[in-house]
């Protein structure tokens, strides 16, 4: 991205090892996030930047210490590097290792791609996958990952009411994540008619069109006054985590994993609130093996949330087709 | 308090019972809270107003449907008159209870005081406790029980490391309470010698004097680098808040208990902060039964906070002795 909105595909030199414990990889599939649209809107500071922090592919070259995966071996890994030993890893949050590396600064929208703490970021699926499954895998690279952390933060448990603020992939995901999760009741928010069959599919049982106050009156009206035992904040901003915080009964519990824009929450509104928050980068490592057996076994499908699919030598339509909403997330063949 | 500054003791008509719930107490002991001092100082409105939320005393006469406390009982009760029933009650947030009364608005630093919801807001002793009991009672009323949710909050575990920021009485019970649920390690924030004391007394290992950046900076030192597992504020500033966050490591816990003061936090900072917030308001209720069997056990000694007891009538003395940080907390005895 050389500045916002000026995306294009350029050769550059292929990644080596630098480092015992990296790997090369062969891309097979890599796809835009909703994330990689504030810089492209303008939001963060961009400067010629490599792109993309999702990936799946084919290992292709393994460093003198890497032990875990080997050549050939088709991986999915973490938009965030771990070593995956630390203490803070050892704990599951691997997105906040000591030794973390962001891949959206590797940049994975890409043919090949250097991971850094290979043992720690990758896991390997037994055999090579079928053909149809690589959007799911590449959904768990992040999207689908994050979604389930924040169903997880939010403490989705069988028989409770959980709400969803956004319905982009994660907001849609985590729909999926909390039908997983055993919820009785899933509350999708979304104003978009293909985004919110979408959620139904993955699980959703209500959908509410209101945002903001009126959003919150709806859920209320729906919890006999009380709030959601759990609502996903997807999205990030002032008004989705209000929203969020609102929607939450006390003693309920909120995780928020949109990434955060010019937000301020304020003190005694959350203090008198008296919900649980937590969120941030999702540990997607955490749960990349149960995620990746899952879709191996076919218990879910979250590579739908791919609703186009182009080649990467047309990134740039790509996010053309994400910022004007024609795409919920779209797809890069390599 | 007739206005900030400025407070008497005057005759008012004795409370009666006003609905079938309700019971009539004659406090045996009462006390000032720091978040009493808000308005004192002028920090919050304040024309006319009756004070006081803490109490413990003897029943005098109980609504027709009351059922759990009778005439005579000694009994403690939560700053929050709850019903303990509803679902919201049942999930352990008595104070936010579908039905709740703050008591502040009854005002306890009196002779008489009428309890809303008697049988879901009284724990009475099985028989009157010792006297020099009740000023640990008293504080079971409030501060204990404020200080044990926080550590609750912040999920103290056997093993773990625990900062506490703020070193009135909640914060030096929060020391207690994180002693008592067998924190390896506790470090109490304070800067004065007296409650330095008082927190080693508690069960603090180790007192950390600096704040803000230094203190952050201290706790980080002593806990390699990554921050506190479990983090309890008992401020409400916006200092104290965004000191308690930054102690904490990615993935643990800050338990809030300080009345939110003008704090606004930053979306951004707690995002990638990863760690867990809840706090609010403290259902005490929760908490009294296990925490009344501690005090009549001598497990713990939690009226050690009261440094100076005075009469009722002198009660404009015991707001100046806390505004000048002249006592960490004072009884008033009935």
């Amino acid at each position: 991205m050389h500045s916002p909105g000026n995306v294009s595909v350029q050769d550059r030199p292929d990644p080596t090892i630098e480092k015992p414990t990296d790997a090369i990889i062969r891309i097979a599939a890599t796809c835009v996030c909703g994330s990689d649209l504030w810089p492209y809107r303008g939001a963060n500071d961009v400067d010629n930047a490599p792109m993309g922090h999702e990936y799946v592919g084919y290992v292709q070259e393994v460093g003198a210490d890497v032990r875990t995966v080997k050549v050939g071996d088709f991986v999915v890994g973490s938009f965030m590097a771990s070593d995956n030993t630390c203490e803070i890893c050892k704990a599951g949050y691997q997105s906040r290792c000591v030794h973390v590396v962001g891949m959206g600064g590797v940049g994975t929208q890409a043919e090949y791609a250097r991971i850094p703490w290979a043992d720690g970021t990758l896991v390997a699926t037994p055999e090579p996958p079928a053909e149809d499954l690589i959007p799911s895998y590449l959904a768990a690279s992040d999207v689908l990952g994050t979604g389930w952390f924040a169903a997880d933060a939010a403490q989705v448990r069988p028989g409770k009411t959980v709400a969803v603020v956004g319905d982009g992939a994660v907001g849609l995901l985590g729909v999926l994540a909390a039908q997983q999760m055993g919820a009785e009741r899933i509350i999708a928010m979304s104003r978009h008619a293909d985004r919110q069959a979408l959620a139904r599919e993955f699980g959703a049982t209500d959908i509410v069109a209101e945002r903001g106050d009126e959003g919150v009156a709806a859920i209320r009206e729906m919890t006999g006054g009380l709030g959601a035992h759990s609502v996903i904040e997807a999205v990030g901003t002032q008004e989705s985590m209000m929203q969020a915080v609102r929607s939450t009964r006390a003693g309920g519990h909120v995780g928020f994993v949109g990434v955060s824009h010019d937000v301020e929450l304020p003190g005694n509104k959350l203090f008198y609130s008296a919900v649980h928050l937590h969120g941030g980068p999702a540990p997607v490592r955490r749960f990349l093996p149960d995620l990746m057996d899952r879709i191996a076994n076919r218990m879910i499908d979250p590579g739908k949330v791919f609703d186009m699919r182009i080649p990467l030598e047309q990134a740039a339509d790509a996010y053309r087709a994400m910022d004007q909403r024609e795409a919920i997330k779209v797809l890069l063949t390599v």
